[in-house]
């Protein structure tokens, strides 16, 4: 774990992703562009829209779910991963008003939101960004790498999560699916 | 809990904060200037350094100490606190490489820094302000607030706390001394 790398996510005229949809979930769709730039600790294109968010330190995972998960897991940019999606999410101010072991218990416990995450690698590549702390309109930003053949087990893993007791505690979501060329 | 609260402390020729020493701990002291100011949610004024740190969700405390917390604290800003610390500190990346149940258990468990602030409550009132994701020098930026008859008080349970365990992942830590005036 080096510094925390702060990413930036432009939707533009410019970046390796073409935007495929864009699909509202819990309130509306993102503002659509032709393209998505993903910027790692540079400075972000020019663009119609940018969301900022934070590689960050594990604020719920266990030494052995980590441990499960560095068995089990995939680097982003895999050639193969060709499609992606980026998942803006906003939890209530009730969930942040819930001390720590209150959350892990919703999250794991009771909505198995890791464990339910590892059966679907390493075909379904994730990457977590804070975003709260920043003072961004979003507290999650998360990122997904698949193969397009793997489209129907990414959607079954986001109707798992979403059918989750956890995800009472979400007031905002929406999708932008993405293909790289 | 609402929204995250983005504080600046800023070092200069203002604030409401008269500042009395500033002490080398582990690494240098910070360069002194006659005032410090507080300044919340606001753009800070102009001045010689400045540093940002955000109130935000609890990371480690359980609903058991939060509850105890709340019974016994007090808020900032009492008339009969009139002196005041900031002790901005960084820990090693090998702390911010464990997970968040290795995390807590060197934290509270072994190290009872929960427990130990707790008896110097409402003596020393205490806010933490996180800083790491932002970009900053420091992982956290803690203020703390007493009256000056409780300065012993405040220099024992600075003494207890650099003595555990955890402290052995600091890796630079300094300290600003204040008095309300």
């Amino acid at each position: 774990m080096t510094a925390p790398l702060l990413v930036h996510f432009t939707a533009g005229d410019t970046g390796e992703w073409a935007v495929r949809e864009a699909r509202p979930v819990r309130g509306p769709a993102l503002p659509t562009a032709p393209r998505l730039a993903v910027t790692e600790g540079a400075a972000p294109p020019p663009g119609r829209w940018n969301l900022r968010g934070v590689v960050s330190s594990l604020r719920y995972t266990t030494a052995a779910e980590r441990a499960e998960l560095a068995a089990r897991q995939e680097g982003l940019g895999r050639p193969a991963a060709r499609s992606a999606a980026l998942i803006p999410i906003r939890k209530t101010s009730a969930w942040w008003a819930l001390a720590q072991d209150e959350r892990r218990a919703i999250m794991e416990e009771r909505s198995r939101h890791n464990a339910v995450g590892m059966e679907y690698l390493p075909a379904v590549a994730r990457r977590l960004h804070h975003a709260r702390d920043l003072g961004e309109a979003w507290d999650f930003l998360t990122w997904f790498e698949y193969a397009p053949e793997d489209e129907g087990a990414f959607e079954e893993l986001l109707r798992r999560l979403r059918a989750s007791e956890e995800w009472e505690w979400v007031e905002a979501e929406t999708e932008l699916r993405l293909d790289r060329s």
